[in-house]
């Protein structure tokens, strides 16, 4: 086996318009984010892939400790019979449940799933560690991985029968606290995504039938994808007391009467990350938000001899110094034998928000030339403006938003006809239009056009239009589209 | 049901001297560090005993950063046919594991293994990713879960059947580079014990029976606990090509000839929480490290009606926000309706590290009471000193680490004489001892005894005295000792 260097830093092959779906894989491999598991279905996350997990995280942890709440954590295995003590959530979860049925060569009794989500087990300690009005509210945090075993080809971040997430679960002693908690947790979820990940949302409920089972309802962040494909980007769920009575979560309230509590869970998962690299990717390859990247900045110093490595390499540790001291993540690319195109189209397909290069002549103009990942710009920078570069990975990242809320737009459409609707069905993208409300016209849309009912945005209730498929009085103007 | 409240705060019933075991099931629970899951051998993490993991977490990542090490993710599900790559590794684990059959109704056809440690997933994952000298050195950490089914009794940290641990993974072109890892670890492992839970440890290898199942050699770190036992608080590998030749983890030199890589693992696991636990915690509860306490300092306000009330409460938010910006961890205990003294025993029990007590009368003398949960002991700190506090924090961070070097130190003997090593030996403690290398004297002291090799500390190789069993010629002195 020789070096095969040059294969393995090809660029993407394909462009994000012909075949989006290829491009979206090769991006997610050659990009080394991350790798297919040698289990069919999982995914391995390389360093520069769980770097912005981790990133997301730190942001997640700090909002949530803010608002009360701290993090804990739960063994992966849950016995069947507790699964299904609350039987609509277990009759949703089970066709997709692992289950654990050996430990060694003895066999397990209650066999044992790895969990799908954690109301069944987290609600059961709930119910020991919950006696009073003190108590409440608790709020905690669970950062994990849940398992549900997907029968569709895999897809990294978007469909992997392994999946990393965060998944909260909160107590209160009254409805009005833990509806209030929901939506808290919602508003968290949309600030973050558009702040860090530069991608913006559109909140607001799912359908009965589109909501997580067991919940009273469901709040949801939607996005549309530029294949025109809607990605739930996380779900806050009011669960009301359908759990606290079967797990007997209860208190004692300060008149010493006992109550069941009500509850929210809610979660994110590394779909997120998928969503960022559909978004924001280019047929370069991936396009980081500086907020997220590994590494914001990087530095490739061009010479050709030693005498142009003397002059350039200590303006360079000069630069990198600079940056280091204002917090900004930079790497000085001094890899040996490899031209500076090569490393131009490295960099480029792993996404790093801005490039500085420099060589003896940008030593002599006394400015270095930057170029910018997200609109492959470039233009010079003085040496005496090099502090502005914090400023400039800022603008990138509003810029990025920008760019993304203006294809978000165009991937939205006002349609009043079930005609119209089935003829734009195919070209994506979010479709808004009124609805009676009704579960057998949302049935019949799914069966006839593969839509369904994505959100229904907060401010679209009580539009007084005509339902889109039976023409009765409609009650909402849902987001229909096909999903991930 | 009522408020149960009395019951539920209630203190430690046992002392730590008469019933070790009990004692420190109870400081687990009381404190409310974990609690048990619904499946025998699993716990749960509340959030106090959570984030004494992130704050370890935190400190590791940073020190791993620095050492050119980053996190990744690897899924928990590895195939049986993986797994049984390198026989002897397979051959250790193999009683231990936990087995997926079953996807919802689907039997699987290769069983899963629920990971027991992750070695022969991330060296397929390394095969494909390393190809020559320029992707090495890799190294990789991991944050996850292990399972291993456990038999015996759990006891929360210390034997659980799913763990908190990290697992380190490092590929080298050199076997001097690689063992040089293994002992950059194993300092970095030590140093944050030390530094940040306050307790000593005595590294060097294992013996031959105790290493690693599949390394040439493992280094560890082992602590003696308060009863007399030892723990093995982290364990450095060095694989050397085990693991390498089998998953052909290789590599193309400069000179373009191939090669198999030197390898290295190394882990440390919630167990250290445990061994905070038992070396700090006294007869009132739990005694954390002011460096990893959740919560370093507690407000108690003391007064009798309101007027003492409005004199008391702005000095207490005065001195809060003085150490918040200090980040110091405080909180206020403004809880009503309680005793001082309710609440002095509730803090003590969850053994946060300094308590300011202010009433009336410490605002008129214009100093606080401040209480040390380490020792106990009260005294008077003007207002003017408050600034202290921090000061007083480290101060309580070295007193632990130095009373617990003398706890160990009591705990550790030389013995040279079989009949002293069988008489010591159930009073517990570190017995140091010669050994001639002989796996039969090794196996045969652990037989009669139950003592067996902990640790080979670096400086005890080439010792010339008799083997304390056959009376050979030793090659090292041991610690023997009795294990969790």
């Amino acid at each position: 086996m020789a070096s095969s260097l040059g294969k393995e830093k090809s660029g993407i092959t394909v462009s994000k318009n012909s075949d989006f779906s290829e491009w979206y894989t090769q991006v997610v491999l050659k990009a080394k984010l991350a790798d297919y598991a040698p289990v069919k279905g999982l995914i391995v996350l390389r360093p520069d892939g769980y770097s912005i997990w981790e990133s997301l995280r730190s942001t997640f942890d700090k909002k949530f400790a803010k608002n009360g709440i701290r993090n804990g954590f739960l063994p992966i295995l849950i016995p069947e019979s507790l699964l299904g003590k609350e039987e609509k959530h277990f009759a949703g979860f089970n066709p997709e449940v692992f289950w654990v049925t050996h430990s060694g060569t003895n066999e397990i009794g209650d066999r044992l799933a790895l969990r799908p989500t954690s109301e069944t087990l987290a609600y059961t300690m709930y119910s020991k560690w919950i006696q009073s009005w003190r108590d409440l509210p608790l709020k905690i945090n669970f950062w994990n991985t849940a398992l549900r075993a997907e029968i569709k080809a895999t897809k990294p971040f978007l469909r992997t029968s392994e999946f990393l997430w965060q998944e909260g679960h909160t107590v209160h002693s009254t409805q009005e606290e833990a509806e209030k908690e929901v939506m808290k947790i919602l508003d968290i979820y949309k600030k973050t995504v558009e702040d860090e990940l530069a991608i913006p949302v559109v909140t607001g409920k799912k359908s009965e039938k589109e909501k997580f089972v067991g919940a009273v309802y469901t709040t949801t962040m939607e996005s549309i994808m530029p294949d025109g494909k809607a990605l739930q980007m996380g779900t806050s769920h009011f669960l009301g007391q359908n759990f606290s009575k079967p797990f007997e979560v209860k208190f004692a309230d300060k008149d010493n009467v006992e109550h069941f509590a009500w509850q929210t869970s809610w979660g994110v998962s590394w779909r997120l990350i998928g969503a960022m690299i559909m978004v924001h990717g280019d047929d370069k390859g991936l396009v980081l938000p500086p907020k997220v990247a590994p590494m914001q900045v990087v530095i490739v110093p061009i010479y050709k001899n030693d005498e142009g490595k003397e002059i350039v390499l200590p303006k360079v540790d000069e630069i990198r110094e600079k940056l280091e001291s204002q917090d900004i993540r930079v790497h000085v690319d001094d890899r040996e034998g490899m031209s500076p195109g090569y490393k131009f189209n490295d960099w480029e397909l792993k996404g790093v928000p801005l490039r500085i290069e420099i060589g003896p002549k940008d030593i002599e103009n006394k400015s270095v030339v930057i170029a910018k990942r997200h609109n492959l710009e470039k233009s010079s920078l003085g040496f005496s403006e090099i502090d502005k570069i914090s400023e400039i990975l800022d603008e990138i990242q509003k810029e990025m938003l920008k760019k993304a809320k203006e294809q978000a737009s165009k991937n939205t459409i006002n349609i009043s006809d079930y005609s119209e609707f089935k003829s734009k069905i195919d070209e994506g993208g979010f479709l808004c239009t009124s609805w009676c409300g009704k579960l057998e016209c949302e049935e019949k849309i799914k069966e006839e056009t593969g839509a369904e009912i994505r959100v229904i945005p907060w401010d679209s209730e009580n539009i007084t239009q005509k339902c889109v498929y039976c023409k009765e009085q409609s009650k909402s103007v849902p987001i229909f589209a096909r999903g991930y």
